[in-house]
């Protein structure tokens, strides 16, 4: 079942992205991708089953995250290697929060795996909410509501 | 299989939240959750299979995600209804920027159907890249890097 298809989920942009980045090894392509892996052997190493990997490429080149292009190595057959385009990397804030997420609730090593760095300064970035002037406000005073393209349920009281 | 199994996944934080977050409607549920909604009832709309939700909603509870709570309405039984701890709270970064990446990319509404307030001035917010001083960062400056916890394959060139 297409979970878009339910009144609910259809305008959804949660259910949407986990459309794209839902199935399984998804987001760890996507976290290879943005750690500058590029090549079929080295996203092999996430350990995704041989036979399903490269419809997993071919399946976020189509949904727009990653583009071919043909590279070559001295002595051998021709190959593709998969970039991240605009739409792929800007998955980024998803996985610096599932990052985020998994460093405080789940780590299992003393240090983090993974750092987000500004690359101009070298400096660690951390995803934050921000108001409309940039000014970084407290997560605990942040609160999710629809929004006006939200198909909300008729009632607000639940049927039970 | 187990992904955490695999070397390069055991120490990756994205790999260990997918374990919790990653499975079919734990998402959704979490969105439902984070717009306030408690009840079984409430997120059977999602569109969860009725032999699946409390299943989903019991391993979120054993997650630490939910936790339980009695309540019982007039002339009815007592049920149970859950409610988001902190961990579960903490996914808000996560359905943020899922939220953001599907209005961006793939919104089929002219509103988006979701917004993030502060709710202490009820104006919008918004996940951006921050530095240690809470200045926001281009996320176009970002680079995902490994760190000092991460399992590193062992070389940085290409096996083929």
């Amino acid at each position: 079942m297409n979970i878009l298809e339910l009144p609910v989920n259809r305008y959804c942009p949660i259910a949407h992205s986990l459309e794209v980045l839902g199935p399984k090894w998804n987001l760890l392509i996507l976290r290879e991708a943005a750690l500058g892996r590029t090549r079929y052997a080295e996203f092999q190493k996430i350990g995704v089953p041989t036979n399903i990997l490269l419809g997993r490429l071919e399946s976020l080149v189509e949904a727009g995250l990653l583009d071919r292009r043909p590279y070559r190595e001295p002595g051998k057959r021709a190959r593709t290697e998969y970039l991240l385009t605009d739409a792929g990397r800007d998955t980024l804030p998803v996985l610096a929060a599932l990052t985020a997420w998994g460093d405080q609730y789940a780590r299992t090593s003393r240090e983090p795996a993974m750092l987000l760095v500004d690359e101009a300064t070298g400096q660690p970035v951390n995803l934050a909410f921000t108001d409309t002037n940039g000014t970084v406000v407290d997560p605990a005073h942040v609160r999710m509501i629809y929004g006006p393209g939200a198909t909300q349920p008729t009632s607000e009281s639940p049927s039970s």
